[in-house]
């Protein structure tokens, strides 16, 4: 039974399950969990006390598992709906005890093979017994191979101790690898490495009642969490008797689940509940006499969460909108050498807020242009490049009633598809007197005059990414010298992420190409690992005599020291445009534009993800390069480790002049 | 001319090079320079004042580089044979100075373009302005997309000063990254790993009086170094008042010779030459009157140069045989799964010193087994597997009669082909009383009676990696129980080395294949990073009960502090045979049975090479892992850094049984 309704929430985090002992009445254990409320049980599928070495009969002729009956004790539907396996947790691949060892590496494929056999869904793989576990790695990849659609779930405690702040560099590593980790999440990246990032190799996190620092929490959310295991002595007591988290565990089981993390009760009840509450429910489950079921003892933690799943707010529209985007990678546009489509048109012409944005500036333009007194003598000649089917030609006419300025409008559009489509506008709107068409790339349009305002929307989501700086080159031959560009300038920014997603979807393609294109993604499941950092500006009208459209910069992020260890998969990228004077545009994540939606941001991948290590910065140089037909970026990393060049002379990814 | 003849010696050392300043008479710079007895002039090709951006005519038409004159004043061949071009000095693509950026990066693409029109082989780089040297590194990784032959030196010095002992892990790293880099090789790795280790991007070293410590200049000798620019200021004086090189240089340039790298010597005369030596050297050059030669001042310098090289031990037989296989990749043999050729036997049989080592091992076997008095009464069975075209049965024989014991032998052989010559042989030789042939797999044979020692041959480089254990195991069964195995036990080794060469031979097949399997190679331009360790023993007769050929070990490798940071791109790997007692077979480097050639090392490689820093550790993990039809290894590096484990299952590489 799903822990609520929430609007457009088609996340797994709906769903909530319990950890419960081997039974080897599985169909019971079934049935009293799911009547308790709870959609899926993580349970042992073989007897925790069955040793491969120790089987009476390990000829293979005899041999049959110590399994909890057979496959057919649930339907198929049941098993892979409902349960969740959970490897035996004796297992131990890195014992010093060859024999341990062994025994481990056949239960291993043992268990895991018979769940397969059974299509459960995923199986819990015990915690590691040391940080560095290369046996046990090695022995899960080898079965990763063969697995088609089960996932396996590395079992890890949510921790991390704070290192003491001036380690050196050799008792950093030594303590990393003398087994006694401190942070589970350098566990799970050495054995994540080990395997190569396979897919189906995720995380179940165990959340105890401590919790370490915000930053170090957070970069879980680039990792391919899926479920976290709440013990019932995590929680607190209310005043009532019941179980409650505290105000970190509620923020972060909130966060989960807006990540899709599925929450696991695990544990026996640690609250006495009063007399009443647990007739009620008996009540509920309606069962009377002989063979009631007994009530779930952990009923009430479950109603918690369900609560405060239930509490969080709904989703709003442009959410649902951006539901099905988030983390999917799209080429960017290459709006210059192709013509957008018209479903392309009537999905940004949607976006109000952009365009209101521009009225405002455009209005303010022409009253610090013109005087109220000059108001009726003047008249501005504005110019939209760029003008697609008429959004932007609309909002200066609005603005120019807004402001009481009169203005004559050129609508200069390249695509003459979408000067069909403006053509019938203005003879709809009665703007014939006022607007004309020009059906004609703005870079080489011969203007019958000068304009005092050039309004254009070239922007991509890295700024510069669509040519903007190009194609306003050209347009600035007919602008006055006076003149105004709006936008009138526009910056890029990046930041590093952690995005164990994006990085497997853009390495699955195997090929190099894919792995230095940069993509607009709605970002979501995405650690951010430094706040953004200015990259390239571009300002317009830009007179300088020696000005040149590329770039280059190097920049220096500065991880938290209390984040520890973390692993770059790539490059989120934004922008902020100045349209006119303190009247952005902005995707850049600490002030955007409110509701906008026309942007996604952009990702950059790293061919190889980059180590962290805790306390130390990321050096980034990227660059924007320029040759007669294309233009592209360069990126690479310099510190901590120095990677390839990414993208040399746009062998992979450029936009076409 | 060449510095001198070395019987067989065909590396590019035999040439050498002299440094010379920008001339605008480029054909008499290089008459001078060869009849002084230079092989080739690394020489400006551009007027070092030229600057882009103050050339009067910088549109593109009017255009001309201020070259000295065209390309017609040397022939093609003259170009491509005995000139390098030295790219302008004041080229900085790492400035602060935007304009100066800017100049530099034209100024590059441009003298490239133009010594690539010249055809000439090679250009050197001037050294890099700064420590991490993005933009240089970009640009010039740009440039190498396009070049079809040319090689790019980067010059380099060959300095390194010591780093303080307990530097912490940021002070080491803010170092690093200050521009403030005490050891030019981190200059070099963060340059090629920018330009992803192309492999047309090579060092030319510059070497001063002094020079760093012998551990870190080991590491050179993994590297891509074409050139060593020998300044007249690092030569010392010797009574005679002639340059001369200390101890050190000179040891230095022995190691450069045998690694073919090409010595240039520059820099002005700071030698006075008596005179009458110098009269003799005009008299030389048979020139007289009005346009006589000016005496080449270097000529000292070659002279000594000449004299070292020619000073050096001749190659021996050994080595020029092996000439060819120098750093060059073979593919494991399948001797189990395929049949040798009569080639292949051919060449192995001539390794005398093998087999006399059998002989050694199985006339100590013999006489351990039977004491004197009982010599004239037992006769011991012994058996080859693995008998090939026969060479141990003779050495069997040959030990009998040495040792004076009586034996009888049975030699099993699976490959039919070879069972044919084997036949033959003891007919020619008269064996038929004493050997029995056996054509048969001796995993299958069923023998009449059991053995008193088991002859077999059947190592590879990494000792068990032609399945001796396997095999062995299955030969086990005729071998009585107090019986010899000769080999009676084999252990593989391994170390970290760097070998460029190696690697980008491997990652030129473009495939994850070639970069999991391990090859046979005659290692030779690699640098050895630390002492070899033992991975894998097998034991024959091995009795334990639970005995099993699966094996799964760490390593960790200390770096020698004073070696500073390197870059492993994978193993090298050997094996040490205990034939019988202290007889050994062995290629392990520090103790190898000389004179024998059946056996090169194996190379594992890396996937991606591991950075070293300094005073770090290299932690290593190898598994050998056996299925019904195969067995391969895995391997995995975890630390400084973790990789994934290469070769799961056997994916890439894997030996047939």
């Amino acid at each position: 039974m799903p822990l609520g309704q929430r609007a457009g929430d088609k996340g797994d985090s709906r769903y909530c399950g319990v950890e419960a002992d081997f039974s080897d009445d599985m169909p019971h254990l079934l049935t009293h969990n799911l009547t308790g409320g709870f959609d899926f049980v993580l349970a042992p599928l073989v007897d925790p006390s069955y040793r491969p070495s120790l089987s009476t009969n390990n000829g293979s002729e005899g041999f049959a598992l110590s399994v909890a009956a057979s496959d057919l004790i649930l339907s198929p539907a049941q098993w892979s709906s409902h349960v969740v396996g959970k490897i035996s947790s004796w297992i131990d691949l890195d014992s010093d005890d060859e024999a341990l060892r062994m025994d481990s590496e056949t239960a291993l494929k043992q268990e895991i093979s018979w769940a397969s056999h059974l299509s459960v869904q995923a199986c819990l793989l015990p915690l590691p017994k040391k940080g560095v576990c290369g046996n046990y790695a090695r022995c899960v990849n080898q079965i990763l191979q063969g697995l088609t659609n089960m996932q396996l779930w590395l079992r890890l405690p949510l921790e991390k101790s704070s290192p003491t702040e001036n380690e050196s560099f050799d008792a950093r590593y030594d303590s990393l690898h003398s087994g006694i980790l401190n942070d589970s999440w350098e566990m799970w990246n050495s054995f994540r490495l080990l395997c190569e990032h396979h897919n189906q190799l995720c995380v179940a996190l165990d959340i105890q009642s401590s919790l370490p620092s915000v930053d170090s929490l957070l970069r879980w959310f680039g990792e391919p969490v899926r479920a976290a295991i709440f013990h019932t002595h995590a929680f607190l007591t209310n005043a009532r008797g019941y179980p409650c988290l505290s105000k970190r565990h509620q923020k972060l089981i909130t966060a989960f689940f807006d990540f899709s993390f599925q929450i696991v009760i695990s544990g026996t009840s640690v609250h006495k509940i009063p007399q009443e509450r647990s007739d009620l429910s008996a009540g509920d489950n309606g069962s009377l006499g002989e063979g009631a079921p007994v009530r779930n003892e952990l009923k009430p933690y479950l109603e918690y969460v369900a609560y405060l799943y239930q509490r969080m707010d709904p989703l709003s529209e442009q959410e649902r909108f951006e539901l099905n985007y988030r983390d999917f990678l799209q080429a960017p546009l290459q709006p210059l050498m192709d013509n957008l489509e018209a479903q392309t048109y009537e999905t940004f012409e949607k976006d109000t807020v952009k365009y209101s944005q521009y009225q405002r500036a455009i209005c303010k333009a022409l009253t610090d242009k013109i005087s109220d007194e000059q108001a009726s003598l003047s008249k501005m000649v504005l110019m939209v490049v760029g003008a697609g089917r008429g959004p932007l030609v609309r909002a200066s006419l609005q603005a120019s009633e807004e402001a009481g300025r009169k203005v004559k409008v050129y609508a200069v559009e390249k695509n003459p598809n979408a000067v069909v489509t403006l053509h019938s506008l203005i003879k709809l709107e009665g703007w014939e007197s006022v607007v004309t068409v020009i059906s004609c790339d703005m870079r080489c349009w011969v203007a019958p005059e000068k304009a005092d305002i050039l309004v254009s929307e070239l922007l991509g989501s890295f700024g510069d990414n669509e040519l903007s700086p190009e194609c306003l080159d050209g347009a600035l031959r007919f602008l006055k010298p006076n003149g105004i560009s709006i936008p009138s300038s526009y910056t890029s920014y990046l930041q590093p992420i952690t995005t164990t997603k994006l990085y497997n979807d853009v390495k699955s393609h195997k090929d190099l190409a894919h792995m230095e294109t940069a993509y607009v993604v709605k970002l979501h499941k995405i650690a951010r690992l430094a706040p953004t950092q200015p990259v390239f500006t571009f300002v317009h009208p830009e007179i300088s005599p020696n000005r040149s459209n590329q770039r280059y910069v190097k920049l220096r992020f500065e991880i938290p020291r209390d984040m520890g260890s973390t692993l770059v998969h790539g490059f989120a990228g934004y922008f902020d445009a100045v349209l006119y004077g303190d009247i952005h545009l902005s995707i850049e994540p600490s002030r955007p534009t409110p509701t906008m939606f026309s942007w996604f941001p952009i990702f950059f991948p790293l061919r190889e993800p980059v180590y962290l290590p805790a306390g130390s910065h990321l050096n980034v140089e990227f660059w924007r390069c320029c040759a007669p037909a294309k233009v592209w970026y360069e990126w690479c990393v310099t510190s901590p480790t120095t990677t390839s060049v990414h993208n040399v002379n746009g062998r992979s990814y450029w936009v076409g002049l």
